[in-house]
């Protein structure tokens, strides 16, 4: 195979090709095989988010690798607590539909990483941050994009969990206070893969057919 | 070549190497040659944030595409202006390279897009965004993240323009009220191409050596 990309950054339509299967094939996924990923695969895609998009080069973004049972517990509990409460906000068909989604993989993923962004930081100092300081959070949002892609190219499977306290779990991981919570992600082998997202499996959703552009 | 990738969502290690490539080679692009896109270019880069993730399916992107002169001046007064009130907030030496920094390719750039978050988008159900509801804004940040990278892998440059008060861009856009700005973006094809950030080249900045990762 020739390999007419490497090292000049430009890419063939093969490729393109490919890029556009990953992009299909990412999901949010909720079902985990209970494997552990292969050793130092978790360092390697996530080593990738080095080179996400950060406002100023700031690299805002901060990990959390959530092991411990207890600990684990507790953000399980949160989202249990979370998930009713939004359980409750909905009536008829959509409350039973709603009851019936898997809408995390906390149980099984053998990976739990939080993503957050450090608000604080004086990396890249506050360049391009002063009016659009959310942009220091987007910038974490951008990394787990990147984790997204470079995960599924390896095989690998990501959840992102938002039905979740995010004061509280930053109090229960104990971050410092000027971390602010982007993500709960559930990592790990996926059990069952499909180019159709499950909440459009089930009937919750539909994606749409295409972009609309308004003008000005 | 084989295809062994087509249709199956399994990549290959040669892929693999490709995508990282394809991350290292991604820039926020400030200086662009002046000459459009090819016809239908930014159609099908755009087509691709569709298989971005959005909370609970929510797909909360809206785009502006913004081509009238008199509105893209009203949008480069604003960035010249927040861009005056950042640098008075430097001094001595961070000063001096602020000014001599570019920071935005507003005036090269043959497409502006204006990319938003709508907050009040009944698609989805509001799965997934009750307790984050700025999981709508971040859908919005997967979005321009998968557009970056689609774009790159098209031989297309994109700048992300965060100097500008969000709220005043609205008004001269005139979006609906619930429309939250994200980003303004500049997309063209890239005047010089380096695999190092035009913020490290020029001295503001350097990317950390490796991710930390906090265990919990």
């Amino acid at each position: 195979m020739t390999r007419q990309t490497m090292g000049s950054g430009h890419f063939d339509q093969a490729f393109r090709e490919q890029f556009w299967e990953l992009l299909r094939w990412r999901r949010d996924v909720r079902n985990f095989k209970p494997e552990p990923l292969a050793p130092d695969l978790l360092a390697e895609i996530l080593s990738s988010t080095r080179f996400a998009p950060s406002v100023g080069l700031s690299e805002s973004w901060r990990y959390v690798l959530v092991s411990r049972p207890e600990i684990r517990r507790q953000v399980r509990e949160n989202f249990e607590s979370a998930n009713a409460r939004a359980l409750a906000g909905y009536s008829g068909e959509k409350a039973a539909l709603y009851a019936r989604l898997k809408l995390a993989g906390l149980d099984s993923a053998p990976v739990h990483l939080a993503a957050f962004a450090d608000r604080a930081t004086d990396q890249g100092s506050r360049l391009g941050c002063q009016t659009m300081p959310e942009t220091l959070d987007y910038s974490v949002v951008a990394a787990i994009t990147t984790l997204w892609l470079t995960a599924r190219a390896h095989g690998v499977g990501m959840g992102w969990v938002s039905i979740l306290d995010p004061d509280r779990i930053s109090a229960i991981l104990a971050v410092p206070p000027e971390w602010h919570l982007v993500a709960y992600l559930c990592i790990g082998y996926p059990e069952g893969e499909s180019p159709v997202p499950e909440l459009e499996r089930a009937g919750w959703e539909k994606r749409s057919a295409g972009i609309a552009l308004v003008e000005r």
